[in-house]
This record gives structure tokens, C-alpha cells and sequence, in this order.
């Protein structure tokens, strides 16, 4: 993002391309009754690692599958195929975000209507991904507890275009000495009421309430007709 | 970023104006004798916690000082405030990185020749820094051992545009299991040579080495006349 006036002129056209092949995502994921969830976070927070957990814990029960995009590297489709479910990695080369497009594409000829849940990591940034629209039901933005407690403060865009917080690497909060008070301020501070998981895909404390809250919004989703 | 044909166009444009910008800094820079040192990495790596560790480990012995880049909140001015050196926060707004112009407004009246270092400290953005030169000396990128190894293979650009690599956060290795070997490994494939420090800003290990590395990199460019 620049902040020049005739940029900002092309980045609204941008948007408005992207919001419009969003909105055909999302009536395509609703008529399929797949509940899309992406995932934000910065580089590192352990979006991959606490994925392979959910696909693995909810694959048990559900069909699931994923999208994974990164500047560069297929490592992350490698970690994430581990867990059985279909992933197809998204390579963006020097863009530093996931747009709506790319999606479109990288689910190719998938059956929607085969699936429960899909999943789509964004690249690496508390930053641009706030403004694209994947057409997703419900986005997460993760902050780890190495990161620091001020990161809603300090990121609030992405906190406020996120539905759902989710911390990340809990077996390492008290080694970090992680403030749980000042951390939950920030994020109330930012987006008052947003709701909040703390996991550890390590461990696996917490993926028990978070695979039920998905799963509650599966059943939720499905239960609105498609108009 | 986006990959439109006339966004690119524009961003050309705007880099060509940064470029000049930069060139002027530089120049000053030069001329008052001042080694000016970015940090870059993602949100959460520790640069903030580094920087005030330097500041005050070279404030003993040097004239330091430094700008502080970030989209919202002045936290970060005021921890490094605490190392007693003059400070200043640019506040950068939806903006995902610092830009040569934003670094120029800030120095404002500062008498650049009163000091020995300056360090500016970029937006936590792993992907838009690289694209802008901020008239520096040294450009550091770091990455926090609790980020993953691969880090350097997602983000292959900002660490072909920076010239030293420090892996911060090391009193956390064992416990995240960091792997040395591939964390090299992914650095020199993307950068063969960088030079690579890793300190811990809690615990102090690593901090002499890179302190003795700066001290030397103000003495190498001081020996150079300024053209």
C-alpha cells in the first residue's frame, strides 16, 4: 500500500474486483454448504502448525480440505498434506496477500459440495490481507504469546476485519512471561467482544473448544437456506 | 502490493520518488558521519526488544538514537525511551512499511552530526519493506527462533535486500526446538555469505558481538572520506 493519491484511486478499483469475486465465492460456498475459514496472522505465529491440527482433529469427523498461500515454497502444502485432507498451495511470488481471484482459481474443478470445512491460510501479514475479501464465513487472525500482548494495538485493521482471535503457542506463555490480562485488553480495546481461543497445536490444549465452536458454526450455517 | 498492470506502472513511480529521496539521505547520512542501521521483520520478532537493547548497550560509549515506525500507538517510542536515548515514533497509519520521505519529515531538526548511530526501526512486515530503500547503511533482518527455520524460503526478498541476518529470542531455542542446522541452511540458500548474529535481547548472549560489529562498521565508514 502507497499512499499516494493516484494509487489509492487504482487500489479502489482493485478492491472493488475483488469484492465482486467475493461475493461469488461466498454464494458459491454457501450453495455448497462448506463453511470457509481463512486464517491471518504474521509470519510465524504458527498458522500451519495449528491448520495441520485442525485438519487432522475435525478430519475424523468431517471432510475437510485447504488453501495455502505463501510468497514463495510449497512447504507448507507438504506439512499440511500430513494430515490427509486435499491441499493445494497458493504461490503469490512478491504479493503479499491472498486476493479473492486466486482462490477462485486454485480450487480449480473441487467439488465444494464435497466438503464440510475449507480452510485458507493467508500469506504472512498483519497488514494487507485485512483488505481482501476472500468470500470466507468466518476469518481468524492468530497472535502468538512470543509475539507480545500490544499486537491488536498496534495492528488494529486486521483485528477489526478478523470475526475471531485466536492465541497460539500457549505451552510457551509462561517461558515468555505472556501477560494474559494486558493481552485480552488489547484485543477488547480493538474489537470489544471478539472471541478469543488459546491453543497450542504442540500440546493440543485448546483445539477441543475451538474444533466445537467450528463445528457449531457448520451446523448453523447449514441450518439458513441458501437463498 | 497488487499485481495490475498499471499498479505497477504507478509503484514504479512512487519507488523512483522514494529512490531519490533515499539517495538524499544517504548522502546526509554520509556526510555527518552518522552509520544508519534499519531493522526489518515481521510483527512480533523482537526488534523492538533488540533495539533497546543496543541503544543502551551502545549508549556507554557512543552517541545513539532512533526512529520507530508503526501503524498505530507510540508503545514502541516509549520502551526504547527507557534506554535514554532520543527517540521519535512515525506513526504510519493503514501504511505497511516506512518510507525514505517519512524517515526525512521525521529527523525534523535533529543535528545528525551529533551522532554516532542512528536506527530506524521499520513497520513488523516481512513482505513491503524490502521494495523501500530508507537511505541506511546496514539493513538488518531478523527472525525470531520461535518463527520456524523456514522463514528465509517464504521470504526470500527481504532477505536479499538486507545485508545482516539476526536471529533473536535464542533463550527460547530449546524450548521451541529450534534447528540451527536448518535455519543456516535456509539463510545462506537465499543469501550465500549474509552474515548471521543471534542474541537473546532478555538474556544479553549474543549482544557484544553485534554491538562490536556496528562499532566497526562506524569506524570502516568514517575511514572513508565522504565524496
Amino acid at each position: 500500500m502507497i499512499a499516494e493519491p493516484r494509487l489509492v484511486e487504482v487500489r479502489k478499483n482493485v478492491l472493488k474486483k475483488n469484492d465482486i469475486c467475493a461475493r461469488t465465492l461466498r454464494d458459491r460456498f454457501q450453495a455448497a454448504g462448506v463453511l470457509v475459514i481463512s486464517l491471518v496472522s504474521s509470519p510465524g505465529s504458527g498458522k500451519t502448525a495449528f491448520l495441520e491440527k485442525t485438519l487432522t482433529c475435525l478430519r475424523k469427523d468431517y471432510r475437510v480440505a485447504a488453501l495455502v498461500g505463501d510468497l514463495a515454497t510449497e512447504n507448507d502444502a507438504l506439512r499440511l498434506a500430513r494430515s490427509q485432507a486435499p491441499v493445494k498451495q497458493i504461490t503469490t511470488g512478491t504479493l503479499c496477500h491472498l486476493e479473492a481471484a486466486m482462490v477462485e482459481t486454485a480450487l480449480g474443478d473441487w467439488d465444494l459440495s464435497q466438503l464440510d470445512f475449507l480452510f485458507i491460510e493467508n500469506v504472512g501479514n498483519l497488514v494487507c490481507p485485512s483488505s481482501y475479501d476472500l468470500g470466507e464465513a468466518v476469518r481468524l487472525v492468530l497472535i502468538s504469546v512470543t509475539e507480545g500482548e500490544d499486537k491488536p494495538l498496534k495492528y488494529p485493521t486486521i483485528f477489526n476485519s478478523a470475526d475471531v482471535a485466536v492465541i497460539t503457542k500457549i505451552d510457551l506463555a509462561k517461558a515468555v512471561e505472556f501477560d494474559w490480562t494486558a493481552a485480552a485488553a488489547s484485543i477488547q480495546a480493538v474489537r470489544p467482544g471478539m472471541e478469543v481461543f488459546k491453543v497450542s497445536a504442540k500440546s493440543g490444549e485448546g483445539m477441543e473448544d475451538f474444533t466445537k465452536f467450528v463445528s457449531a458454526r457448520l451446523t448453523q450455517m447449514r441450518a439458513v437456506p441458501a437463498v
